[in-house]
């Protein structure tokens, strides 16, 4: 007789999608978790009988996948959903959201509006995200406490920034809040040199310096508009991706976010460096940024992420609208319906961004070892209804809304659309606060309640 | 002592979006509804008292706006859902939709495919939808069983469709279509020549005839990918739009849908002439058909709609998923993020499309005397806090699960997300098992259940 082992949970039924290397589906699957991690997956019918779980969850006639990645935001923005839109990058930052930032952005701020972003996160299949923002300290308490899986990057720029006076301050805030997060379960922290044109070269160096020395990621943004790239030319004469590669800034450690205006020179080095990249479709589209080379990134194998970016340029947290968005986008401006897939698009928010991120052996699949970041998704409402190939399934039909329950590290984050970790009421009441304060305190044209 | 009258209906509070020519926000609101139209709308404060109404909706912080106009699709191919994708157009069209539709399409299938059609578009906030389909009769009884407005035209093409054996048949099966409905409170009959490239120019003139005897409007596809035009110009020597001048099919009644690949001097004759413009972005993006000129149609003040196309080409049937990506795709493709703004997005998909589809008179705003098709949505749910911008919200925050309620001609259809006029277990079933049916009579690749 065999022994009875304790798990954390068992998952039975569903369609499995793994997103493996083979990208093996699972008709009638099961997952046993314990201790945050896949210990077993595989056909139902391979399941040992009289296996004792803490819980059980069933996911007949369910979908079941990797929680999604959103590979780059500023969460907190939350709180800034809406406040100036349908303008130009460099107006929308210097007028708007930099103005904006200087007087709203407070630990109180960043507290509520990181409650907030998880919410949406939640709801919406996400079980990591990337980030670069103020008070780093003060979001990844939130987000733990959210029962999130988070890459936190303390935001570094040039002059004075919410939570620091000089550039200076903002690096020895980024190693302060390294030491302090470093082995956590759910928070991976990291550096975030906010971009070559907010960053002097010494700044960048600093940064890079730390984030050697400590082993995590450099997050930084990289060549996301014509007016990112004049500014570097102006300056330094060159684009912003030789600038940084001139200061041997790229490595497999730098995570890249937008690389809209790159030719392929700079590509070929990008990829060459083993640089991750995270694509923003929707905030490069609503800033009208441009459109960056996907079809040309995937076809060399570069490690590729998807993320929302800000809810203040996007403006949700909704990585299946992404998802949907993404292989959309590139069909439209290539004139061809076969470049970038659905399945490509998937991969994009889930072992793509892994790579991407540097967390490849953690996430980004359902595969034995891996921590137990699970997806489960009813094919039950009209958009889901009929099935026929579930991966253009996931990146045309599905919703945020047809995510039914979320796992973290194998304890279930939310279920069956409730929320076990939130108290949406207290944020619900904050937010609005929070913004009636903005609102009196700068003069933002407003529509609305 | 004034008359207390008899309402069906009183939604009061909420924030009133009425899409009315001043575009007027009322903050606080009321509408009164009798014999499904707008007796009464304006502030709450300018409520009389002891008004007695059959129903009385509170939306007090809540949105209320205008049902939404899904002013181009295919309603039954919801039991295509993602059958086929990532091909080009013709591809996709002659050798899998075509064949599927030789098989599968009864009316049976439009029956059901029309029925999960609806509770989607419901489900999603839109209360009219035009249609270009086969068995257009059987689509008409399931879509007003629904509670649906719907603007539904035969479809005509030469050889043999799923109804029709010739050209001829389906252009009787139209006059004889539209003699039945005509006067309908919910279905407004039309007539539906598939395409210059699919019609003979006397099916096209005889479409045109019979539309003007019976004074309904003409719906068909026009300029949609760069293939269409290579056709014409091999058959015709012009382009598509150019052809219709020539037959004299350009007028007010015209609804062309997509006029992606069209040039200035068209964009002028179809201004000119008052033609109805149709936009599907997502479905153009697609199917990588192009990127209609929209700035320059908004330009000129052309009546444009915005649609969702087929769900086996979008893959969805939602409206708030149209207005999102129609406002990114055009600032990103002109580089310009001032371009195509979120109010405009939402013009849209309310007067943009009632005036687009002919019925301006009766949809598309909150307005006494119009047809009371209304929506009520939540702005208690994360991606929709906080609120500062009510366009930017309903553009570019809101999803369809924020879509509480949904009234169509003073009827309530939705009721805090409550279907209230079809039978979803029964359509779950029958979708699953014409799929099932589908795959076996049909070589089509499929993965997932």
């Amino acid at each position: 007789m065999s022994t009875i082992q304790e798990y954390d949970l068992l998952i039975t039924g569903g369609l499995v999608v793994t997103m493996n290397p083979g990208l093996d589906l699972i008709e009638e699957g099961y997952l046993l978790v314990r201790n945050g991690r896949i210990i077993e997956i595989g056909p139902r019918s391979q399941l040992r009988p009289a296996i004792a779980a803490k819980r059980v969850l069933d996911a007949g006639e369910k979908l079941v996948m990797p929680g999604l990645i959103n590979a780059h935001t500023h969460a907190p923005m939350a709180l800034f959903r809406g406040i100036a839109d349908d303008r130009e990058l460099m107006d929308w930052l210097a007028n708007y959201i930099f103005p904006a930032e200087a007087t709203a952005v407070t630990p109180d701020f960043v507290d509520w509006g990181t409650r907030l972003a998880c919410w949406e996160m939640i709801r919406s299949g996400t079980t990591t995200f990337a980030d670069m923002y103020f008070f780093e300290d003060t979001m990844a308490d939130a987000a733990a406490q959210a029962g999130m899986r988070a890459l936190l990057s303390q935001g570094i720029a040039e002059g004075p920034t919410p939570d620091s006076a000089t550039a200076a301050d903002g690096l020895a805030r980024a190693e302060a809040f390294i030491a302090k997060w470093k082995g956590h379960p759910l928070i991976y922290p990291a550096v975030g040199p906010h971009s070559a044109y907010a960053c002097k070269p010494s700044t960048l160096l600093r940064a890079k310096q730390i984030a050697d020395q400590c082993a995590v990621p450099l997050l930084i943004h990289l060549a996301e508009s014509q007016s990112e790239n004049r500014l570097i030319q102006e300056q330094y004469h060159t684009t912003p991706v030789r600038h940084l590669g001139k200061l041997g800034l790229l490595d497999k450690n730098l995570v890249a976010a937008h690389c809209v205006w790159i030719d392929e020179e700079e590509i070929e080095m990008l990829y060459r460096h083993d640089v991750g990249i995270v694509h923003c479709p929707q905030s490069n589209m609503k800033l009208g940024s441009g459109i960056a080379p996907v079809p040309h990134f995937l076809k060399l194998g570069i490690k590729l992420g998807l993320g929302t970016d800000s809810p203040a340029s996007n403006n949700r947290l909704n990585m299946v609208s992404e998802i949907s968005a993404v292989a959309k986008l590139h069909k439209a401006a290539a004139l061809d319906p076969t470049v970038v897939t659905a399945q490509q698009s998937i991969a994009m928010a889930t072992m793509g961004a892994a790579r991407a991120l540097g967390m490849a052996d953690e996430i980004g699949s359902l595969e034995v070892g891996k921590r137990a970041d699970i997806v489960v998704v009813t094919l039950d409402e009209p958009n889901a209804l009929p099935l026929y190939d579930i991966y253009s399934h996931m990146a045309y039909a599905l919703e945020s809304s047809n995510i039914e329950t979320v796992i973290i590290d194998g304890r279930v984050v939310m279920e069956n659309q409730v929320m076990m970790t939130l108290d949406t009421e207290a944020i619900r009441v904050q937010a609005r606060q929070i913004k009636t304060k903005i609102l009196g305190s700068l003069s933002v044209p407003h529509k609305g309640h």
